[in-house]
């Protein structure tokens, strides 16, 4: 649709205009479950940031499937969503029904091994719209599926998880995720200083909203959950993976008026977001 | 009293004037001790979010009756709190006394099982105001009591314990709610987009506040939380409940005043209630 | 000093002179080390609030002796502080030496048992001016001591340990606090909605502040850790007693000209202590 | 370069013109990753209030090494953080590699004992800027490394690592932290009412900003987590030392405008950082 050398800005305006209202007559069930597979022995904190994400992003309810030990240390913190212990393994084996969920975000904190890679393997299954971030990149191949792929690599797995050289994203970051997302039929959020979103169709955006405050572990967890809350609020799944992208560099945008780029911390992210997304209401 | 066609709209009017004040010489003592049964192994949240409720509404003690992992987990978030270990099965098992306390709720995050069931039916036989919420909820025959029993269901839980169609309660949530209570001879708060409260002599008032902001995870945890504490510090029963439902929808609607509403947390709510409530003081 | 019949009020011009500096060159050392046993089994929280309460108060350091399982559920919210663990245990045993602390409370949370019968034994022979509160009082005789003793129970507890009946309490508070003060050799902080302070030497004051947003559990473990800071800071004792009190009670004050009294946390008290301080300063 | 007798004032202006940018186009990678041993069973608060610091200070990624038990406690208030279980022990046993840290430090919280020794022992070896504080201090020998070693005792931890007595150091702070620093080819930021800060080459520095509000358990903590965030933020690693000085003494100062300096607690300083950076960029 576009030609990915001149990629469209993903404006204020598109983000305005696509945002989503929360129809006064809706419940919980009206927004649909998320499952939100994050979370490992060494990283627990992945789990809470990306949970937060979510559950501030418009979710109706929030599973969180992780460890028993990280469900024990971030329960009080994420407090309105539910647990699915040991997650990993009861999708790894099949014991975990997929159907109900509304959308699933696998990865933040997690180990890119084996047990992951089962998991992975029956989530691209299922029928939801599906992001794999973080521990569940890898190189692989795609089976198609009806709903959305969408893959959240830095620049750093994006290389690892295409083959492409890191020399050649740095060069050409736009080429690279859109040849990556049409040859695999997936979507390709190539996070970065500035974000380049790639369509399995050849459409393609670039993010302009974001700053070095962002540039701290943590932060791409948080996009995580927001990309999956979205998921659950927005019709039209597209805009769902560019607003997220949106709203959490304005948090940083937001957060960098008042105070040093140093200092912020990912969950500031889940704490902005309810006054800059209503700016943009 | 009043035809539950006709119904009534519970007002700010009436909210200001069943306020309850605060005695100057009260002590903790003055508003007793709400027993709050809630949290189960995989929904250890929804103890702390109406453990934060009933806190933040005017009890003079709480007690938590959950499982130990999850009062491990909560505890240092709802320290204002004493906890019962294992409580549901103490309660079960007649081993727990409850002749001491003001008011008392069961559900929240709680498993709809045999367990839970056998702690309702000793739950019952107190003379304490109870409420009955979500786990709580199911279709099972309530013997006569003297003191109030309140179910706080949505549509789907009303229809899985009343027996009617969800169509038939979309439809006629009043009469239905009505129909119910006076049957049963107890108090049915239908929640929703408006909620509805019936009690067992046919009065009926419905909800002008809340908003989609509400439409998430835990929200109708905080709201039997809020309920319980307010049970506490009204004299009248009946001003407790419609003045939590009327409250907690006021907390959603200053929320969203500044902040988009798919972003609230049910958390939020017990975070906003002090300044609300004293805008109907 | 003065007659019981015409007791004192502690104003806020008494405050304002007696509030100590923090003197520029001071280090922790210089305002010691409290020792706080606090906590139990089903009441972790305790320790909390009234950690927080002792950390926000003028304290050097702060170690906290209480379960191991509850170390691990508040280590990260007082997380200044240092832990004891199994402190009631060693303490009753001797194990635990004494003598470095500048000041020691013990009671919130704690069950009035034979352990912390024999941990307050011990507690009593050191020569660090004392706090005891809640589960550490019971009707005992007490060894005359160099160092201040000081009892903080509300008016049921006063009346189970000087065996004073109720009634005889609340008709005359000033009286029975003071002739049990001065009988004992204590100081006797006859907590309710207006807090009598009696010393040993019949000196009396009346606390002017607090309202019923203080009706409600947690707010005397509050209480109990401001009263052991203050005693770190001051050079007076009786100062750092009476100025616990009366900023105790105008935390809650400041609390709720903007917020419903029914919606108030002990915790919250703590949150405002630092401004409404520096208000008297 | 300076005569230690009439040493330099880090002031506002030279702070203003060290502290870095966080260049737009940069990543966590630019910043690089930070490893921080800090905890002990009986002082897990300390790995907190220091991991907090770091992740407000500027680092890229942040690995925090302590007990099990400790990241259990913590893990979802540092969420931000990865884990490394255990890490005194591995590190002492060489186990763990370090040649990837951009800056390490070590001791907040720690135990001063042969683990800790011989973990330090290692830590000396790598090529990473390294910071030793609290029980990771200790009278020993250094060998020269080519990265920068900071050691940043209070006077009694200088006392007890120099051999200094600590009259001589009350008295002549500068030339004792000069010649220590010069002697052993090290950096020694000795803490007090007024830090200073010698370089191994005889720069001098004393600190202007700070308040008695430091004077509390967890203060050097924080100053040690924020001091290693800034190692990885500064080009200059003795500016991030002198910054890092500063900025901890001017949150403190902001603090104490509006709130009473006994009140302060270590984690209010990460909690004013961003505003108080914010004001020297
Ligand atoms: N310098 C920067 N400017 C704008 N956004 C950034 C910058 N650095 C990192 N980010 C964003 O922060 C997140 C980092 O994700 P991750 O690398 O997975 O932790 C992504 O959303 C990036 O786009
Ligand atoms: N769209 C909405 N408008 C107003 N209130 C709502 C809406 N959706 C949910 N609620 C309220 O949120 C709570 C949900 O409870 P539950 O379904 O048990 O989680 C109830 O108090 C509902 O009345
Ligand atoms: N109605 C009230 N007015 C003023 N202070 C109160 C009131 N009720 C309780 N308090 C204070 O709150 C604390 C309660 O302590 P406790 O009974 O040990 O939890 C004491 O400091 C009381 O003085
Ligand atoms: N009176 C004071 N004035 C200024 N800074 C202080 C004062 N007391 C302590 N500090 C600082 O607080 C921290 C205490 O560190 P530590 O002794 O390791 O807990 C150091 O950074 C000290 O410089
Ligand atoms: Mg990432
Ligand atoms: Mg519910
Ligand atoms: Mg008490
Ligand atoms: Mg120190």
């Amino acid at each position: 649709m576009t030609d990915p050398q001149t990629s469209n800005i993903w404006t204020e305006e598109r983000v305005r205009s696509t945002l989503p209202a929360r129809a006064q007559d809706s419940h919980k069930g009206t927004f649909g479950t998320a499952l939100l597979v994050a979370g490992g022995p060494d990283m627990p904190g992945a789990a809470l940031i990306s949970g937060l994400g979510a559950l501030r992003s418009g979710v109706g309810k929030l599973e969180i499937g992780t460890y028993r030990e990280t469900i024990r240390a971030i329960a009080h913190a994420a407090a309105e969503a539910t647990y699915v212990p040991d997650a990993l393994i009861h999708i790894a084996n099949g014991s975990h029904p997929l159907t109900s969920y509304k959308a699933i975000a696998c990865g933040p904190g997690t180990v890119p091994d084996a047990l992951t890679e089962a998991a992975v393997g029956n989530l691209v299954k299922s029928s939801a719209p599906l992001i794999l971030d973080a521990g569940a990149l890898s190189e692989r191949s795609y089976a198609q599926r009806s709903a959305p792929l969408i893959l959240t690599p830095h620049a750093g797995e994006f290389s690892r998880i295409s083959g492409y050289a890191k020399e050649r994203i740095a060069h050409s970051p736009e080429l690279c995720a859109s040849e990556f997302a049409e040859t695999h039929g997936l979507t390709v959020v190539l996070k970065g200083p500035q974000t380049t979103i790639a369509f399995p169709d050849g459409e393609l955006y670039r993010n302009p909203t974001g700053n070095a405050a962002l540039a701290k572990g943590g932060t791409g967890d948080m996009l995580a959950g927001i990309m999956l809350g979205m998921l659950c609020c927005h019709e039209n799944w597209r805009h769902a993976v560019l607003n997220a992208v949106y709203l959490h560099g304005a948090c940083a945008d937001e957060f960098i008026k008042t105070r040093s780029p140093h200092t912020m911390l990912a969950r500031d992210i889940a704490g902005w977001l309810p006054e800059v997304w209503k700016q943009f209401e």
